[in-house]
């Protein structure tokens, strides 16, 4: 049974790395018996400064953390991996070096086969079926946009309501998702910031505290409060 | 040479359909003979209205414009432009089309000969070596990222300075446009609305309004008033 948690954004404004999602990060992969996390930290630039944050973060949790840029084959990690945590920043860079080091399969292979996933912003958009509803710059090409498909859903992080007073004539980002579903069917969840979607046992569940909003192809958006069960709406993994 | 203008934004808060930019727009097409403009209208779904808003506002500045999705071969119709103008919208939409079309070799060789070139937003990326600087969402794939190379910089349209006042952790504008030189050397030019770029005889000259801020790798970003020649900052096509 695929677990994922699929968290908008890895830092709160005013709060620590992981700090806001923590008491979820825990339960994710304690409950899956889970005590090594396989890291991967491609989205960033510097890779072994950005291992280093992620591993302070979970070794205060009480787990081990290894990061696939440390070992010469990263495909082969994986298909041994307990769980998985792929951590934000550009989900461009981020799907080629994953892409590049054979990682698609090895880890869609372990998901299925019950090790826990997580992700924040750009790492919960690798989840999803394509990347197509990332907000990042697409600074290197990276070969496809199909990614891990371990959900059956769309997520926008960090998503933005239009602002109110702003006279900028740039695409909101309501409008961009509407241009997403002129040229594609899957629903997309606009995931606030604070917010996270918890997936196992046939259900999408929204948590922390903010509502997500809910894009769909020819039906007008939806919002949903927290602790909601999305899979109606959106569907959930397997 | 090369003749390019190259608009941050097709609508100024509060004006109508190229109006900021309407003296330059009659200046950029009259000067170079150009009495029928070829309008390309992929980056929006809609092309029959996009085609009749784009028309509308040609006619009222005195040119004809004919859009290439109406013609059978828009290839060959590109072949004989007098003048073109690429409008917003989504950018990877653009580039697909575009590039199916055969629409890139058309454009590069008629611009090389002498027809003025017109982008507006995704228009605008589109005469960039590549579209890796655009804001837009990756909506369908172009299977490659590069573009009509007329310009040896990069823009990036809709440029917004960092907020101030906001607790959001997306990246901001200049974040992304660093970890874009994280990856490549191309110089950026970010251009904030209401401004554009007119390129001819060796200079690439900022004119409306704002000021621009440049992005160069490994150098602290710049800012250019209007009026001044960007061509030492970032080069001028030629």
């Amino acid at each position: 049974m695929t677990k994922l948690l699929l968290v908008s954004n890895s830092t709160q404004h005013g709060g620590g790395y992981l700090e806001h999602c923590r008491e979820r990060v825990v339960e994710h992969f304690r409950s899956a018996g889970a005590r090594t996390v396989w890291f991967v930290p491609y989205a960033l630039h510097d890779l072994d400064r950005y291992a280093a944050t992620a591993r302070g973060a979970f070794e205060r949790m009480g787990f081990q953390l290894r990061s696939v840029h440390e070992v010469d084959d990263p495909a082969a990690a994986a298909a041994d991996a307990e769980g998985f945590f792929v951590g934000g920043g550009n989900t461009f860079r981020l799907l080629k070096r994953v892409r590049e080091e054979r990682l698609i399969e090895a880890i869609r292979a372990r998901v299925a086969g019950g090790a826990p996933y997580m992700g924040t912003s750009a790492g919960s958009n690798l989840a999803c079926p394509t990347v197509r509803t990332t907000n990042d710059m697409p600074i290197v090409e990276p070969g496809a946009f199909a990614a891990l498909d371990l959900a059956p859903f769309q997520i926008n992080p960090h998503y933005l309501d239009p602002p109110t007073d702003s006279s900028h004539m740039g695409e909101t980002r309501e409008q961009r998702i509407r241009e997403f579903h002129e040229e594609n069917e899957t629903p997309v969840v606009g995931l606030r910031e604070g917010g996270m979607l918890v997936c196992g046992s046939g259900r999408t569940v929204l948590a922390g505290p903010p509502a997500a909003r809910i894009f769909r192809r020819g039906k007008d958006p939806v919002e949903v409060p927290s602790g909601e069960d999305l899979a109606p709406l959106v569907g959930a993994p397997t």
